[in-house]
C-alpha cells in the first residue's frame, strides 16, 4: 500500500481498517533492559544496590550520563498546535504522531524518544515546563508547534538549557532541504550561490529553508506567502516576516508566484498552497522543483516534470522523497554520542553535505537524495554532526 | 548476591564492579511495536496514515485511548528531594531510582512507566509541570517526594486531574503493610481493631500507614518521631504532625519509644531511627514487629525475633519482605484497564485484601506476605481495583 491508495476520510475508527488496528493499543512500549528474575536482581537493579549509582551521581553529576538511560534519550514535545497538516488539533490528538516521530527515533537512530503532549499553548508556560523536565533527557525535539511561537520557544530553550534543543519542522526539513538541493545543483552543473530561490511558506519550515540556505551561500531567495511575495513595503508582517522581509530584500520584489518563480532556478513548496503549471512554465532552464506539501504537493510531480528537470516531493510513492526522517534521528544520535551542548549551524550544514554525499556517482534527476531507509545516512549524518561539535568545542564527551 | 552482600561503600563508578556494570547506559529503553520496514509501513504508522488517527481523535477525545500508549502509561515523577534514604540528592542522582521503578512497572504490571525527575522542588511549580504533562500519560507515580510537600501535592494533583495519582511511599507503603499486618492479626487470633499499634515515622509512609489502619478499623494508634509519641500537647508539630496528633488522640500518650511499646501488639516501622532491644521486649504476646526501614531495619529481625512472634522488613534476604512492588504494579494494572479516575480509599483496601489472601492456608510466621515474586500477586490486586472501581462508578471504562 502506498500513499495515495490510503483511504484519507475521516470516520469512526474501524478497528478493522488496517490503520487503525495498526494503531491500536498505541506503537510503543517500554522494555527493560537489565534481568529481574529474582530477588538477586532487584537488589542490583533497584534496592539497595541502586543507591551506590544514586550517590556516585549525586558526588558527580558527570556519572549520571553513563549509568542512566537519560543520555540516550529525546524528549519529543508539542502542544499540539500545528499537527502535520491538520493545525491545531490539541495534545491528544497529536499523540500519534508523536509516537510515530519516537518509533522513527528508534528504528533509525537507537534514540529512545518519550512522546509528551503538553496541555498548555503558552509560550513561557511551555518553556518553564521543558526546564523542569530537563534533568530526565539528553535532548529535546519540538515538534508541530505553530509559528511564530516555536522560534520564541526554541530561542529561549536554546538560551536556557544545555542539551540540544532542536525544532525539527524547522531544522530537519530545512537539511534534507538544503542536502536534496545541493545535488540538484550539481546534477545541473550550477553553484548554489548562482541560484535564483523561491521558498513557498513562511511558518517554521520556511523560515528554517531561508536562514539555512543563506548559511550554504544562496544570495538570491525569495519568499512568498498566500498574499505573495514579502518584502519589507508590506504592512500586514509579523516579526518573523519582518525579519524575512529584510533578510530577502532587494532581491525580493513585490508581486505574485508567478512573477517570483519567472526566471527562477529553484522551487521550494512548504506551505500546502497550489501554484499553477502555468507559474512552473515561467521558470528558468534546468528547474529544480521541490513541491514538499504533504501529503498535496503544491504541484503534482507529473505536471511539474513537464517545465522543471528535477522534481521532489515529501511523497514515498514519487522520486526523491525529501523526508525529515534523513535528518533528525542521525542528528540526535551524533549529538547524544558526543553529548553536545547545541546542535549548531555548522552541524546543520555538515549533516546537509553528508547527506548529499551519499548520493554520489549515481546522481540522476530521479536520485537527488537518499532513500529514507538507506541504511547508510544515520550513520553518515551522525559523523558530521559529531566531527563539526568537535571541532566546534560544543561537545563535552570529545573522544 | 543477596541485600547484605552488596558493598555499599561510596566510590567512584568503578565499570567492572557488578552494580555499576548492570546499570551502565541505564536499565530501559523504548521499543516499537510497529514494524518500519518501508514505505508502505512509514506510510500506515506515520505520514499520511497517522492523520487518519489523529482526526479521529481530535473529533472524539475518547478514541485517544484505545488508539495510543497513553492508557498504559504512568510517568514515575519525582523531584529529587527524598531518593531512597538517600534524602536530597537532587533529580539527576535519582534517575537511577525512577528507571528501576520503570523496570519494576512494566516487569510486575505489564505498564509503560516514564521516569520524570524535575528540577524544581516548589510545590506550585510541581504540580503545574504534571498538569501540563497529563494528556501523555493514562496516571501519574510520584515517587521520592519530602514530606510534608508530598501530601500537598498529591491532593492538588488528584483535584485538578481525571486520571489516578499515586504516592506510592505514602500508599504502597501501606497497603502492602496493611496486607501483612491482615494475615499476622489472624495468625495470631485478633482482630485489627483489638490491636495496640505504634507507628515509628510520622513521613509519607508512617502517614499513610495510620490513615490506611484506621480505613482498615484498627482503633488504637500511636505515632512515634524523633522527640518520641506524636500527641497534641506538643508545640513542635508541622501541620501534618497536627493531624496525626488529633487523629490518634486520646489513645496516644505522652511518652518516649519505650513507653509507647510498653504493651502494644504492633510495631511498624518506617522511620530509619533505631529501637532498641528493651524497647522490643516490653511489647505483649504474640508482639508484631515490622521494622521496615531500607537497607537497615529499626531493630535487626534476628534480635526482634527474641520477643516478637512475627517479625517483617523490607529486606529481601529475610523471611516476610513487606515490599511495595507488591502493590503499585497491580493497583496501575487495574486503574488503567478500568480508566479509573481516581485510586481510591476502597480501591487500597481492597488490595490489602487480595494481597493477604493469597497467603491463604500456609500462613505462618515467616510468610505472612506473599514473595515480589509470587506471579498471582499483580493479577489479584488489579482485580481487586478493578472491581472495586467499577462498584465506587469511579471506572470511565466499566466493561
Amino acid at each position: 500500500m502506498v500513499a495515495t491508495d490510503i483511504d484519507m476520510t475521516l470516520d469512526s475508527p474501524d478497528p478493522n481498517d488496517p490503520i487503525f488496528a495498526l494503531h491500536r493499543g498505541g506503537k510503543m512500549q517500554i522494555a527493560a533492559t537489565v534481568p529481574l528474575r529474582d530477588a538477586d536482581d532487584l537488589s542490583m537493579s533497584y534496592t539497595p544496590g541502586v543507591a551506590r549509582v544514586c550517590e556516585a551521581i549525586a558526588a558527580d553529576p558527570e556519572v549520571a550520563h553513563e549509568y542512566t538511560w537519560v543520555s540516550n534519550t529525546v524528549a519529543v514535545v508539542t502542544d499540539g498546535s500545528a499537527v502535520l497538516g491538520l493545525g491545531d488539533i490539541g495534545p491528544a490528538a497529536s499523540m500519534p504522531v508523536m509516537e510515530g516521530k519516537a518509533v522513527l527515533f528508534k528504528q533509525f537512530g537507537g534514540v529512545d524518544a518519550i512522546p509528551i503532549a503538553l496541555n498548555t499553548q503558552d509560550v513561557d508556560e511551555i518553556v518553564e515546563t521543558i526546564v523542569r523536565l530537563a534533568p530526565s533527557f539528553g535532548g529535546i525535539n519540538l515538534e508541530d508547534i505553530s509559528s511564530p511561537r516555536c522560534f520564541e520557544i526554541e530561542r529561549q530553550l536554546i538560551e536556557r538549557l544545555d542539551i540540544p534543543v532542536f525544532h525539527d519542522d524547522q531544522h530537519g526539513t530545512a537539511v534534507v532541504t538544503l542536502a536534496a538541493l545541493i545535488n540538484a545543483a550539481r546534477l545541473t552543473d550550477r553553484d548554489l550561490s548562482e541560484l535564483k530561490v523561491v521558498v513557498s511558506g513562511a511558518g517554521a519550515a520556511g523560515v528554517a529553508i531561508t536562514k539555512m540556505l543563506r548559511s550554504a551561500g544562496v544570495v538570491r531567495i525569495a519568499v512568498i506567502d498566500r498574499t505573495g511575495v514579502i518584502h519589507p513595503d508590506r504592512t500586514d508582517l509579523n516579526s518573523v516576516k519582518q525579519w524575512l522581509a529584510a533578510d530577502t530584500a532587494p532581491w525580493a520584489k513585490p508581486g505574485s508566484v508567478e512573477d517570483a518563480l519567472d526566471c527562477a532556478d529553484v522551487f521550494i513548496g512548504v506551505s500546502g498552497g497550489t501554484v499553477p503549471e502555468s507559474a512552473v512554465a515561467r521558470m528558468a532552464r534546468d528547474a529544480i522543483v521541490f513541491a514538499m506539501a504533504n501529503p498535496h504537493p503544491e504541484v503534482h510531480p507529473d505536471i511539474a516534470a513537464r517545465h522543471a528537470r528535477v522534481v521532489a516531493t515529501g511523497r514515498s510513492d514519487f522520486p526523491n522523497q525529501i523526508n525529515n526522517v534523513l535528518v533528525f534521528p542521525g542528528i540526535f544520535r551524533g549529538a547524544l554520542e558526543v553529548r553536545a551542548t547545541v546542535i549548531s549551524e555548522g552541524m546543520k550544514l555538515a549533516a546537509a553535505h553528508a547527506i548529499a554525499d551519499l548520493v554520489g556517482d549515481d546522481l540522476t534527476e530521479t536520485y537527488v537524495i537518499p532513500s529514507p531507509f538507506d541504511a547508510r545516512v544515520c550513520a553518515a549524518v551522525a559523523k558530521a554532526v559529531t566531527d563539526t561539535a568537535r571541532r566546534e568545542g560544543v561537545a563535552r564527551r570529545p573522544y
